[in-house]
């Protein structure tokens, strides 16, 4: 059947990280679409191809990013917590797809287990916070069978290098004596071997991520100890220690694998968690939001897209360092326009347009308060999406109107 | 010589209202010019050809948008305010074009004679404020050789029906022995008959608009005495003399000419100014920003224009009902995108869409007070204009990025 040639109806991706504290990421693109979508019923424009991709930085929300991404239900398993008590703690696994190229992807919330909420209730103690959860959750994936694990690891309240979540998949931490160190980092100063002989079967067969959103090395003035620990409950004397300790597991680490992990940026990161993650398994340090955009497939759903709307709470020049606008505007193709809405935008349009946005434009509709902004979230950020879509699609050829429009979710990556 | 095809630069129209209390028309203007230009250098794309239009809507700064309008100086005149004082008026007047098709326009803004603020040193006196200077100013345009007067009539002090004017235009309103009337509205209930024998000799050659933006009739509870005149200090005793006084004018005049003015909208405006002129000068009552539209040529500024940007203080369900942002779309081409910039926007993009504009945006950038809107709304507007210029502008071809950019004056209209 021959038909006649008609517009190619607008491609919109929708990709937003939360914006923190009124709209998490997966509403906050709901509100857009809803916006796009009823502006070009509204102006007579075919219907737009809108494909959800709500993103996440590595932090708070990366789970229910991934989650929705691969249109999967969260599980649950036992651990516990940086002090040590038993709870239930929520991750996430893709489907397997038999034949497909896609590997079966866990994602943990390491804030899960070890995470410094959880432990509010406590009197803090930084030397013996332990990472053990983190790791119990890890296991659980490798029994799940996924074959690449995304570690999201801000939030910590531990300062213990990592050895809690290696020891609960099977690594023990020995002293001179052959004898296992107590948990936490405040003990790391007397450590003599690691011995891997008993890590879990499929620990090394995985390809492990870790998600950060920081560089900090793992010592000294910028280390996890001395930047993060106070905030975990250490004192100046209790820094000293942990760092102490912490050099210390490095240098143990690097006699036995030839890995200096002093040198990784981001090994600071969740006290230190990646510092034995990276010599033992091979784990990669990498950006959270780049990780997420990888995970959910951004770079294929932008491929032919004409608009992607990005956003966050703030845009500012953080954005532009490894947050998720950052990832939007590096896997847009030239051909695809990147707009940013945000609460709050701190920047200039030539800081947005140098930096390779078109726009971005706050939600704000004039003078208002900021319980206002956050209080009317989703509907001001409907509401912005829609005059976006009316400045954008008002440039198009209309066309003979057809109805073509689906609404998607993204693809899985 | 040959030249490659390039892409047609975007036309790109920029006319706004002012942002009352902070921003008069011409430098919002200017404000989103450099936002477009600045965006559309940093895109790389050829430099679009802009043309200045700010409007105005009859009232506040009317007089400042056709001047600039018509690249003229404003002139000055001496004329007596609302309660007799000598003073000097600005209006302006076009320059002659030797055989092109466009008559010699003249505006006054009559509150430069008979406006409130002229007088607030003085007691108001409702009964026997007048518009005589207003006459004056006219006068001065005849003698000029105006070919059409625009009168904008907003913000007055008197309630005499125009009979101040027309007086000062030769008119004699004269009571039953034949002597002429006092100053003022209060002593109307006298008049027997007008003697228009002396008019000005070039007053009925003119075409006289005027330009309103409220319909009031004349007389009753929605009449100028009623709804403006406790303003201009009338007591409700004074109220009940003035409005007699109107409607026994009205009878007058519908005796002499035949005309019913009573039936006439907006006849109420600036203290029924329009009751007089309407009937024996033939003027025509107007909406303000329709009369500035036209004024200033903007139907064919944005015959092929790709883009207007249009803007207000507050953007609001006022703005649809004969406003500066109700013209420009009047005046706009389907082809052509309407967007307005606003320091509020009130209506949602249904609304704004349904109107038959693009969108709408707010200069704001997050949350922020009134007073940080105010403080800066041309760096604001410029922001804003350049965002919008990178969302429509960002869909165009990228072409061979010539520069073929002009930024013109509008053309006399």
């Amino acid at each position: 059947m021959t038909t006649t040639a008609a517009p190619r109806p607008l491609r919109i991706v929708i990709a937003p990280d939360s914006l923190k504290g009124s709209l998490p990421a997966a509403e906050a693109a709901l509100a857009m679409a809803a916006g796009v979508t009823g502006a070009a019923a509204r102006l007579g424009h075919p219907a737009p191809h809108v494909v959800l991709a709500p993103l996440a930085d590595g932090g708070e929300g990366t789970l229910d990013a991934l989650l929705a991404a691969w249109s999967a239900e969260p599980r649950t398993t036992r651990c516990h917590d940086a002090a040590g008590r038993a709870r239930t703690a929520r991750y996430g696994i893709s489907a397997r797809q038999d034949g497909a190229g896609s590997p079966v992807r866990g994602v943990l919330e390491a804030a899960e287990a070890n995470g410094l909420p959880l432990v509010a209730d406590l009197p803090l103690d930084a030397l013996t916070a332990t990472s053990y959860g983190v790791g119990e959750i890890a296991a659980q994936l490798l029994d799940d069978g996924a074959e690449e694990i995304l570690l999201c690891i801000g939030g910590s309240a531990t300062t213990d290098g990592g050895t809690g979540l290696l020891s609960a998949l099977g690594a023990r931490f020995l002293d001179a004596d052959g004898d296992p160190l107590p948990p936490g980092g405040g003990g790391l100063a007397a450590l003599r071997t690691i011995d891997t002989a008993n890590l879990h079967p499929r620990a090394r067969e995985v390809r492990w991520r870790i998600a950060v959103d920081v560089d900090n090395p793992l010592c000294g003035p910028r280390g996890a100890a001395a930047v993060f620990g106070p905030q975990k409950g250490a004192t100046p004397d209790d820094v000293a220690v942990l760092d102490a300790g912490l050099a210390h597991l490095a240098r143990v680490v690097s006699a036995q694998t030839g890995v200096d992990v002093l040198e990784v940026p981001g090994t600071g990161a969740a006290g230190g968690l990646p510092a034995v993650l990276v010599p033992f398994l091979g784990a990669e340090v990498v950006p959270g939001s780049a990780l997420v955009a990888d995970a959910v497939g951004l770079a294929g759903a932008l491929a032919d897209a004409d608009l992607v709307l990005t956003g966050e709470g703030s845009f500012d020049s953080q954005s532009l360092g490894g947050k998720v606008v950052q990832a939007v505007v590096e896997n847009a193709p030239a051909t695809c326009a990147v707009v940013a809405i945000a609460g709050r935008v701190q920047l200039t349009a030539a800081q947005v347009q140098d930096a390779g946005l078109a726009a971005a434009f706050s939600i704000a509709t004039g003078p208002m308060a900021l319980e206002e902004l956050i209080g009317g979230a989703a509907a001001l950020m409907e509401d912005a999406a829609a005059q976006v879509y009316g400045v954008f699609g008002g440039r198009r050829g209309q066309g003979d109107g057809q109805e073509d429009g689906r609404l998607d979710g993204q693809p899985d990556g």
